[in-house]
Parts: C-alpha cells; sequence; structure tokens
C-alpha cells in the first residue's frame, strides 16, 4: 500500500526518445528515422511501468506528420474496440521537434525545469547504479521536478548533448559469460532498465 | 572471477520462441507468423545475457524457407564487415518444426530431456519468483541437464503445452501505479526476464 502522501511526492518519470543529437556508426552527427516498433513497443514499456509519457524527439517535419498518422489511426473507434491496450499504450506518446522544446514543455506542466537522466550502452564517467537511482527516484531532493530518461537512437547519444545532463546511468551488462557483448536493441534497453527501476 | 569449475556446472540455457501451440485472441489454438524484429530482437539480448542458444519453433515450412534467407543474407562477408554484432547475435538463432524436436535436439546435444520454464504474462498456479529461479540455475540439482526457457507469440501459450511444462515463472509486473496494464512486447518481455535471470 502507498499512501497518498508517498504518491504525491514522488518525481513524474518521461522517457524521451532522441532521433537528432545522435551519431551514425562513423561518430558523426545525424538525424534517425522514427520506427514503427519503437512507437509500439517502448510505448507499451513505458504504459506497463507507468511512465508519465514518451517523448519522441525528431526535428523533421515529414516524421512529425507519419508519426501522426499513425497515432490518428490507433484513435479510431475500430482500433479502441480490437486493440484497447495498443491504444492505451500509444496515449502516451508526444512528439516534439527538439530537446530545447521537451525542456519547456515540462517546465510549463510542472514548474520546475527535469533532471535529464541519460542512458548510454557505453561507460561513461561518473555514472550511477540502478539500484542507486531507484531509491533517488523513490526519494527525490525536489519533490515534484520531472525526470526525463533520454534514449539514443542510432549509434547512441553525440556527446554535445551531455551538456544537457545531470546524471548517467551506468551500461545494461550481463554475465561475464557473455564476454562483454553488450549490444540490446534500444526496445529491449528500454524494457531493461524501466524494470530495473520501476519493476514490481 | 567464476572458476572453471562453477562454469561448467551451470546448466545451459536456451530460448524457445513458439509460433505454434500459441492461441489467438479468442483462446483458439494458431500458428503464428515469424517477424524480422523477432529474430534481430531476440538474438542480440540472447546473446548479450550469454544463453546458449535461441530455438525459432513453427511447423510451416515456407517460414523456415523465410527465415533461412534473411540468416543468409546475415552470414555474408558484406554483412560480417559491416555489421559484426548482428552476425553473432544470428548466430544463435536455430530453427525448429516442433517442440519435440526441440526436445529431442537438446537430448541429443546434453544427453539429458530438458527443463521446460514456460513464461506468460498471464498468473498460472505455482509461479516461481525470478530470484528463486536464479538461485536455481545457479545452484542445478542435475548438472549439465539443459533448460529451455520459452516465450509464446500471438496471445500466448496454449493449455495443452502445459503438460510439457515443469517450471512456470511468475508475469512480469510494473509499479501498482501503472493499475495493472501489463502489455509488454514479446521482444521487451524477453529482455526483462533474461535481465532478471543472468543480467549483472
Amino acid at each position: 500500500m502507498t499512501s497518498p502522501v508517498d504518491f504525491r511526492v514522488k518525481s513524474p518519470v518521461y522517457l524521451a526518445l532522441m532521433h537528432t543529437d545522435v551519431t551514425n556508426r562513423h561518430g558523426a552527427k545525424v538525424t534517425t528515422s522514427v520506427t514503427n516498433m519503437d512507437i509500439h513497443d517502448i510505448s507499451r514499456s513505458v504504459r506497463t511501468y507507468g511512465l508519465a509519457g514518451y517523448f519522441i524527439v525528431t526535428p523533421i517535419v515529414d516524421q512529425h506528420q507519419l508519426v501522426g498518422k499513425i497515432l490518428a489511426h490507433w484513435r479510431t473507434e475500430r482500433s479502441q474496440a480490437y486493440h484497447p491496450d495498443r491504444v492505451e499504450a500509444l496515449s502516451t506518446v508526444e512528439l516534439f521537434y527538439s530537446f530545447a522544446e521537451v525542456k519547456a514543455e515540462l517546465l510549463a506542466r510542472h514548474q520546475h525545469l527535469p533532471e535529464v537522466a541519460l542512458t548510454d550502452a557505453r561507460k561513461i564517467a561518473g555514472g550511477v547504479s540502478y539500484a542507486d537511482y531507484r531509491q533517488q527516484l523513490e526519494q527525490p531532493t525536489v519533490p515534484g521536478r520531472p525526470v526525463v530518461l533520454v534514449f539514443g537512437t542510432g549509434w547512441g547519444i553525440a556527446p554535445e548533448f551531455h551538456a544537457e545532463v545531470d546524471r548517467v546511468l551506468v551500461p545494461i551488462e550481463g554475465p561475464s559469460a557473455s564476454k562483454g557483448y553488450n549490444h540490446l536493441s534500444v526496445r529491449s534497453a528500454v524494457a531493461v532498465i524501466l524494470d530495473r527501476l520501476f519493476g514490481g
């Protein structure tokens, strides 16, 4: 049982999937495409683990139109009748053109700029463990301040974005027997990280 | 550091993704199609968490041919040069026509029939927790006996399959705040469950 007071002071946590401020295999800054599977799989994880919202960030107008069409399809009565679980998951999705827009929206919504937590498959100095970050989320120092968990597409978040970042989470690792192979899809990484932070 | 002795007595763990012995939304037994995303995402999770293999089970000859073509594409020199991580992940994939065939193969390979562990989004009586099952896998009662973690596609494993099952794992759950919504994709459920059983 969670008391109403405990619940109210917890931070609202959002997930941002970045299609800008990311790199390609050569480390060059690029813009990536939104994929249908990322929309569906990640919204289902966001809803299952009770996050406040799922922000898809892309500067490309055509991609906003495309994703808008997909979301509109899933708002029809037929979808509601046939796939209510999918409709409920997709209701968490919002589209933004830039991370600056995400921050402005959260400031307007919660009267605080968000704490930005970066997840990355690469080791970055000062990474915090999932157990520690879970505890911090449960006992926030600034009650009501929103948190954004940032995930990069492509070959990961560009170094220039690190100026935005307050907290870096350590990479997900398998057992030592898997010999350092660490190439989860972003969909799988989201699911694992949400489970570590919010799983029952 | 894991000593050679510890490593040798651990059970080899396989994952089976079932496209037969599963149900549709109405509970009728059906055969589902293999999807490209299931091949890629799940093989990457299987490799990251160090499993012994990823068995895709479908009775449909056309699907074997299709998946065979996809895997052949990823065995070319060009793929090896451009996407070595994907090639390494996909090297875990093997195709089977039935679960009987899976069992026969594991008996031949390990001189023991496998322990069959079922994962399901629905609550089934006698479910074992991930913490308990993780401990059992680390201290097997029959050293060398293989384990198969079974995941259903469609609307989940058909009740008739339960006669094959030795262990049932409890459903994955989010926090109470997510109010009982539990609709992860099979790709996400695999990632979360492998992390709970084998994550570092």
